[in-house]
């Protein structure tokens, strides 16, 4: 990613979860290799992270990347296998698990910031649905996709969430019932991520979106990105009055009239986030 | 589209919308080039031809063409720029205009003739959004498509409801949060257009899809629109019930005993329209 | 199929739908050639033949074909147009046609089994909807696929469901409104099935497919089919709240517990359904 954004070579933040910065670009790298599974102290650590970009004014943008050739395992089936001998056979540490997890997924629809997955292995399971639940996923041709848990008889039942709102429903079941792997393009055929590269480009071409993005006014961002997903849960009606009145308050914003302003004027804009 | 359709060589209406018409079609052209923007005047003049061929009992499909190498560019920036002036710094036109466009995007949706769009070059902001409204788009290789609002500080929000139900939610926020142009061919992978033609065949395959629905009963066209736009929002089952009801009523009119009749007759169905 | 999976060369069943049966599969077989019309009598028998398949243990997944050149042709026109002659102008025979239909489409998504169309020949109007309707389709080089109720006058609005919630909306109102066919790759392109291959190896591949669901948990297989069509119509938060009780349970029941152990040990899993 050198060429083009410059990151903080060591991460201002180490443990499971690392942190490095750039000017505008959070990216947050699943540090726990081999298999970045989503251990509770991983799960608590990205959500955790995710948290402080949201309360970051400099952040405009969140990368999601991972050490090492998995990009995530999901679960970390040890942990959970450990809890079957608690009293209650594990139940209250596997409900834990699961609201973590699918508040993790919703803490990434919901950051204001967009967030891009940088996908260069693996991503099963609840890995695949990282992947899914980000804004935008750029991957490496070496990467693939898979919700596996139909090997295992532990239906990927949280990850189709996510899988079955990226891509049609024939191709959701086909790798649920079969559990088998997909390959980056046929991934990028069905929708589930945005573009397949070399993988010596994958940070080049990360950077390109991440910096593209940065560039833009953080409050016409948080506002539209806010506004996507409420929209699509909307009758169709509906969802044209919510937006049209979010129009109406983007239009009435600084950034809004220092943008139309500059495009007519010919100049480039200067935005303030408000 | 002389080759295979006949339509008023001189349009029957002039102004910002032309008017042209032939058998059972109506060809309505955005004509304010060069960027044919949506201003309130062409706003409110279309959704009148809009809301002309509702009430035409001779007009059977609609084609929504532009003049010019742009289809449309959106709203009109400087039409809203100087009502910044106003006392409410712009408050209330903005929202005239966010409820017109709304209107006039529902307008297609719920007409009861099907919609083509006919896109020869440029479709941006609410010109893309007006593409994604109708039921049917045809562009040519020259097309392109962008909702760059975000250039703007000012985020394509409305643009996207209709967009969003076009195509996968990351293709969609590709195009939202980089606001930069795909082409003609990536627009149909994406599911936004129907078929990509050279710019010379443009015509002739509008009038090939427009003759060929013009030729339906217009009552079984009318019936399954407004059926599948209503269905789409419901439940599975819910959509059963409706659609279920709707066939019944489809099977009890003049027009489907005629057209099964016909066919198991191996004749040409004759419609009357009841 | 005979490379892979052993079905009963006679079947168990025979009649307007044909059943046989293999290890863990149910083949149920539309058997009213040429044009496999979906008659009353096809579709209670067809209903029945789910319903066995629902409370039959030994059943893990069903595949759907037809004998013949035909997939399905959809409704019985012949039988439809007869009861124009009832005291009531068919009404009441048309309703109990349609809500049957509808029935049976929603047997086919609520069964607990997978089902997998394989598509050899045409599939049109109901015929259409009911492959739209299985979890799975593969279909041969030669299958065509088609809602052409306008060309009678009768729109496919009750195909139209299943259709639309495989496909994106302006590919589904291209077949609908025009009623012209589309060859299995564009079918498959659009999401309507999953693979195309050669008609020589349809059986071989459906076989493929069948064997490796049969080979997985039954009770995990049920719990997650059963979610997944639930989830697709919920909110997110929702969809996310409901799925991870799911997972919670799944976690919890004897086959995920031997799964993840098997997993963990490097041996293969024995389910026991429960």
């Amino acid at each position: 990613m050198a060429e083009i954004v410059e990151l903080s070579p060591e991460p201002r933040k180490t443990g499971p979860v690392e942190v490095q910065e750039g000017p505008g670009i959070t990216r947050l790298v699943l540090s726990n290799p081999p298999a970045n599974t989503l251990s509770i102290e991983v799960m608590e650590a990205l959500k955790a992270a995710f948290e402080a970009c949201a309360a970051n004014p400099d952040c405009r943008v969140v990368i999601l990347a991972a050490k090492g050739e998995t990009f995530c395992a999901g679960h970390d089936l040890k942990e959970l296998t450990a809890h079957r001998s608690d009293e209650d056979r594990g139940r209250a540490f596997f409900e834990r698990t699961m609201r973590l997890c699918s508040d993790l997924m919703q803490t990434i629809v919901r950051l204001p910031q967009p967030v891009i997955a940088e996908v260069g292995g693996f991503a099963t399971a609840a890995g695949c649905q990282l992947v899914a639940s980000c804004d935008l996923a750029i991957a490496s041709e070496e990467a693939q996709f898979q919700t596996p848990g139909v090997h295992i008889g532990l239906f990927c039942s949280t990850p189709m969430v996510a899988l079955s709102r990226n891509v049609a429903p024939k191709h959701a079941m086909e790798m649920l019932l079969t559990g088998e792997r997909i390959d980056a393009r046929t991934a990028r055929e069905f929708g589930l991520i945005n573009r397949v590269v070399p993988p010596e480009y994958l940070g080049t071409i990360i950077g390109k979106y991440a910096t593209t993005i940065a560039a833009k006014s953080p409050l016409t961002v948080r506002t539209g990105k806010e506004a996507f997903y409420r929209q699509l849960e909307l009758p169709l009606s509906e969802a044209y009055e919510q937006t049209a009145q979010v129009m109406v308050e983007n239009m009435l914003a600084r950034d809004a009239e220092e943008g139309i302003g500059a495009f007519l004027e010919k100049r480039s804009p200067e935005w303030t986030g408000q």
